[in-house]
């Protein structure tokens, strides 16, 4: 990778303070080294350059949770009850997956996020040496770990713990630190207390953070008081999880104590509005854990709970869904929402100083929009466009690392046409199986 | 126009009890003529075929309420508290508009219905014939209405009122039939009941239906009561609302009583849950309301309160925010969201006899999708691909009253390039002005 100028773009850096303006960015190999409204200086003379005049440019939005794979049982099951849609639907399908399924589901959830503008993801699931893989070779940035569902023997844990360890520790800074990794017990409710005190010494051993679902439902949160005497947050907080980074998936469900504690104890929050309303599951306290200081960000959830990965839509539904609900029409305004996909998913994820904004000697990970469509007309206000009146589909191209990954909405390192039969290959499969 | 035959494509009803099927279709001038699996006989010598193997076909959705022109505001003034927005941005706005604005706000919102597959507008405003005029030659079909506002003397009143109605029987039926026409007191706070009564009168001498925003905001409903001592469904229906066909927007805040009367009284809703968010100003009772019987639709309202025109984001929308709210993941399925959307956006505006449905014998009004898309792969269920993952942007093709009026998205009547040139010179000219 060489130099790259984007000429006169409209550029919105997500930096405090800065308002969007027309202007100048030059990359170099995988690093943004100048950004501002004067033409660079100094140049390389075999400096490729890109006429930016039609479109914003932005830093590539960041999904903190979501279970890439899953995208193969897109639409297989809505509009049921958790507990049929889960039991009867989602685990059976899943008990066939084969390596092959795997890779499949993941391309395929790796082609939409990128055709949307996410050049981050964050996944959970299993066999994902096979996600590790088609994330090195799609060139999206990707925090993954495998998610360990603890009901089952003690030696059977060991194992799954001792797998999870392996493949964080082999795939930790692969691909020019584009992979980064961490440890997951699926959940309170389905990892028992010693269980999960393991990962937590596992976490402070090999120095990875911690990732969990959370108070995604009243029931789990019932049912952790009668199995534990106690709600979550404090549950976890006793068996030392936020001794560690830690990145708590749904967190619907919170007493007032409970944010407090979040807060206070530095932990993240993945916010999963769509996911959460598509199954009943409650709407998360999103002004209040602002307010509190908790870190919190954006995540889709799988393609089965969604049934998208096109972040833009968590971006405009929490900028609408906490005006609604709090009776507030200035709560989550659209900078902040906007920041929530962006700025803030990078802090929630602990990589606030190299990606999520716009800025000299952070990583060039970057999205340019096409504005010369009817619905961002008039270009009154173009952060208000994207969180209102945007959507993924308004990205035509992505860069990540310095690499650009899609051009004029087309993957450059992934055969679209192949993944998407394959997924539908896969997925007869699978229904037949 | 001739005949039409769309050949091998995937169709969806809309008709209770018929699943998706593929098949074919046949229009002939502005009518569907056979709808089935089978290919159609006896057709004429110069048919025109369109291969739609890889399409999926529907009823054109239906936007049961908006203001066209005030596209021309989109993004000016977002997450603000309501008054401020109303008083200090919009109406000073508004205040400024010339007859061009009206035109050029009214264009800018038709392109971006069309490109999103919406066939079908609601629209109340003012200047009115400017809005129909755009509307005829654009080849949408719009129900269109003066809004009236009433507080001012009685002899402004009646001079609103004239217009209004010399509106109504200048252009209903106009554009072979593609428009037809309604009365509307903007709302029961901004029009004396008496006021109310000759809107009422008018709509039996000219046996026109009536439009009104009603139960929007807490605050209104409130003022209502300490007006007129009763909540505003008993104050329209004692002022004889209901003895014409009447479509209400919003009607957020309701009580059951209110819901049993509205579903006595075969009154139409148009549910516009994205302005509602937007705006903090509730979210209305969807599920009550659907199973009382109430005719309910969908609708975006202005840009200025959403900030687009999409209205597969208000499906989308409706189907997801009720399942949270209720706490029912059941809720809004996806086959009722699209119905919403279509079917029962036709009979809200008492034209169910003729348009929502593709079946043999309705005025073809269609939409084209381009299904060979990743987001919607694998195909297991198109309605729920579209409800859930889906958006206006996956629409390529646009028929109305058998016009093709959107050929692979771009508008066939309509000079796309000037209509966003001169939205922008005229914001720009209302900015200053």
């Amino acid at each position: 990778m060489g130099q790259l100028w984007i000429k006169e773009g409209l550029f919105i850096s997500m930096e405090d303070g800065v308002s969007p303006f027309k202007g100048h960015m030059v990359v170099d190999g995988d690093i943004i080294t100048y950004l501002g409204e004067k033409a660079p200086e100094g140049l390389k003379e075999d400096v490729e350059v890109l006429d930016g005049s039609k479109l914003a440019f932005m830093p590539g939005l960041i999904n903190t949770h979501g279970h890439a794979a899953m995208s193969l049982l897109r639409g297989f099951s809505d509009d049921q009850k958790l507990q049929i849609w889960l039991e009867q639907k989602m685990w059976p399908m899943e008990a066939k997956y084969e390596d092959a399924d795997t890779s499949a589901g993941a391309a395929l959830a790796i082609v939409e996020m990128l055709k949307t503008g996410t050049t981050t993801f964050v996944d959970m699931y299993d066999r994902m040496d096979k996600v590790a893989a088609v994330t090195e070779q799609s060139g999206i940035r990707g925090v993954l770990t495998r998610g360990v569902i603890g009901l089952c023997p003690e030696e059977v844990q060991q194992e799954k713990l001792d797998e999870a360890i392996a493949f964080a520790r082999e795939w930790n800074g692969a691909a020019n630190g584009r992979i980064s990794t961490m440890l997951s017990p699926h959940a309170p409710y389905t990892c028992p207390p010693a269980f999960i005190e393991k990962f937590v010494q596992a976490a402070h051993d090999y120095d990875l953070p911690l990732h969990t679902h959370m108070s995604e439902t009243i029931a789990e949160v019932e049912q952790n008081v009668a199995d534990y005497g106690k709600r979550p947050v404090e549950h976890l907080d006793q068996l030392g999880f936020f001794s560690r980074p830690a990145l708590l998936a749904h967190a619907v469900h919170l007493t007032d104590d409970e944010i407090a504690l979040l807060a206070s104890r530095g932990a993240s929050v993945s916010h999963n509005p769509v996911s959460n309303l598509k199954l009943a599951s409650g709407i998360a306290r999103l002004n209040d854990l602002m307010k509190a200081g908790v870190k919190v960000s954006l995540g889709t959830d799988s393609v089965a709970s969604n049934n998208n990965l096109d972040l833009f839509q968590e971006i405009n539904m929490a900028a609408l869904l906490h005006k609604g609900v709090s009776g507030d029409p200035t709560a989550v305004p659209a900078s902040e929402a906007l920041k929530l996909g962006t700025a803030y998913g990078a802090e929630a994820i602990w990589q606030g100083d190299r990606i999520g904004k716009l800025k000299a000697g952070y990583k060039a990970d970057f999205i340019g929009i096409n504005l010369d469509q009817p619905h961002f007309y008039p270009l009154s206000d173009v952060i208000s466009h994207l969180v209102y009146a945007g959507t993924g589909r308004d990205v035509v191209h992505v860069w990540v690392d310095g690499r650009q990954v899609l051009r004029n909405g087309i993957c450059t390192l992934l055969d679209e046409e192949k993944i998407v039969r394959e997924a539908a290959a896969r997925f007869e499969r699978l229904l037949q199986g």
